[in-house]
């Protein structure tokens, strides 16, 4: 059965710790939002996968109970920085088999202040869930001081530039590119443009990373309202309904770690084969594509992942940026919300943030 | 669509710090069982939900990684003390949706030792989840210095005891019950039988429970396999395969907190609500059931849950453990592993070990 997202809410993105409210509130208002969108009530919610990583477990019972107190089917997800995309492809999959008509996804996250990383639970290395990434990074790289994320994507990016010439200017260019588009969105945590010369001179994290080219922590809550095709008719919602043709989640395979590539190990590999399955399932291939939001967690990642859908060949990412391909008035526009680097990367918002811009900018709401 | 699990396993589930094990090890000790009982191999798995409270985001992952690399969806899922049944909610959701023919549901939990809610992240109390509930038991109650949990439970049975006359003799008969029961279970982490007097005597958690009333911290890990009908007759799985009839999940109504009862607190309401659904979903009714495991994290919630589920009237729980209803010989066998109480509580674990042993019971290889 085919699903339909009906509405979209989400708050502005903050500054961790810039504003007075808990898990609890940011939900409230993303979550009213999207019901608001679509006109309907939250008694039609059949059940709520919500998204987080940093609050105790039923923080998504707690969130949601904002909104409502039904009784429903509550489950509180996980997945780092695909938390709140996991929730939306439970909510997809309970509609598409006919499970329920109408599902409420959600996604929040309450982070630290600070470097990248902060709001992370700040675990014992030796039980870390991605120790054998690191591993890699460390036998090819070495280890710095530098924050791990920004240190195994930015070797990610050393090694694109070894091996296919990739310049530190394309990769500023996907910093230029991301905050000149975050500029009209009133909801990004900054809206601020910089050159590819300001990107370049900003603070390095980890070379050839630099501050403006690397996501923030940020607070904030996104939401979808995922409906069947019958919600959609008996509730006259074809005009705000917008059709989940094709998605896809995956995890490592052997081609994450044979390589020894900090390019795989980062999950390049996994992209690839998630952009193929989501293709297959839409019938539809990168050529039918006008508006990509993508995971720029980093700059590199945006150029890793015009290469995993297909946009350009291996090692040619750096001059699609550089050729204005991926911007209003080129072949496609990328993150036009502003994407993870100028929005913010609340971790169980942000998948949902995603989808609420791709909304947005099918209805031909964006502004 | 039916759904089946044709596999189960766990592990023995272990006081914490008591044996050399990560969550990885304890992980690949139950999916593997549960393959091995399934007689199929980890590539036949489509998705994963993997359910666990106490580790980092993508810990799921990790462990399943231990079973092979095959790309496949992995959701980690949290939702207290039914994590472990919320990772078999998912599954059976996607198998009866036909969203995929084989799913393994898998947890774990690696705690901490010590008093109850060891292991808990002790987060911040004004920002819990569950500050509402405390609060009704606080205003009717007070607060004392006592782990939180076996509060708010010890105070349902003093409300239990107050309205209907039940006895602390019958709380502790539920303990003598379930610990008897552990007696034959090599996957108990108690496997001692007590008295009825012992039980009263042992160490008071919070009036009226004692310690031998309590579910111990525990770490340990299950599994279950659930796949579709076409999988099952594909696979020549019939004389493996127990139908999952009926599943619900619930969550807080304004019934939890109108009456400023703990006993509505703590979930009575919910669990009727819950039986209800799943009854009904199976088209059957309390009186086609032989046997039950049942959340007895303290034994006046297996008293309040014979009541949500209809084994006897409001206030009626008390007589009915003692008449002898609910052991060997009677109409009913609840918790025949040893329930929370003997067999242990690994948040993550204990559902999917209860449908384990409802499996083996179902199938008669409990032994």
């Amino acid at each position: 059965m085919k699903s339909y997202i009906v509405g979209v809410g989400m708050t502005k993105f903050e500054k961790p710790e810039s504003r007075d409210w808990q898990y609890w509130d940011m939900a409230k208002e993303a979550g009213s939002a999207a019901l608001a969108d679509a006109g309907i009530d939250y008694g039609s919610v059949e059940q709520v996968p919500v998204g987080y990583c940093f609050q105790a477990s039923t923080a998504g019972q707690r969130a949601v109970y904002e909104l409502g107190l039904t009784g429903v089917p509550v489950y509180n997800v996980n997945n780092n920085c695909a938390t709140g995309s996991s929730a939306l492809m439970l909510a997809r999959q309970f509609v598409e088999g006919g499970i329920s008509d109408c599902v409420l996804a959600l996604g929040f996250e309450k982070m630290k202040r600070g470097a990248l990383g902060g709001g992370s639970d700040g675990g014992d290395f030796a039980t870390s869930p991605v120790a054998r990434h690191y591993g890699i990074m460390a036998a090819r790289h070495g280890f710095e001081m530098t924050p791990p994320t920004a240190q195994i994507f930015g070797n990610a990016a050393r090694e694109h530039m070894e091996r296919y010439g990739t310049t530190a200017a394309q990769l500023a260019a996907v910093g230029a590119k991301n905050h000149r588009h975050s500029v009209n969105n009133p909801n990004a945590q900054f809206q601020d443009a910089y050159s590819v010369e300001e990107i370049l001179a900003a603070k390095e994290i980890h070379r050839p990373l630099t501050k403006l080219q690397c996501s923030p922590t940020s607070d904030g809550s996104a939401a979808a309202v995922v409906v069947s095709e019958r919600f959609v008719d008996r509730n006259g919602l074809r005009g705000k309904a917008v059709e989940i043709a094709g998605q896809s989640m995956t995890t490592d395979t052997e081609e994450s770690f044979a390589s020894g590539s900090c390019i795989d190990a980062v999950g390049a590999p996994m992209s690839r084969s998630a952009g193929r399955q989501a293709f297959a399932a839409a019938g539809l291939g990168i050529e039918d594509v006008d508006v990509i939001e993508l995971h720029d967690c980093f700059s590199i990642n945006e150029l890793l992942t015009y290469e995993a859908l297909g946009m350009c060949g291996a090692g040619e990412s750096g001059k699609l940026i550089e050729s204005g391909a991926t911007t209003y008035g080129g072949r496609w526009v990328v993150n036009p919300s502003g994407g993870l680097i100028s929005k913010g990367h609340p971790l169980g918002a942000t998948g949902l943030a995603q989808a609420a811009e791709l909304v947005w900018q099918l209805r031909g709401e964006a502004g």
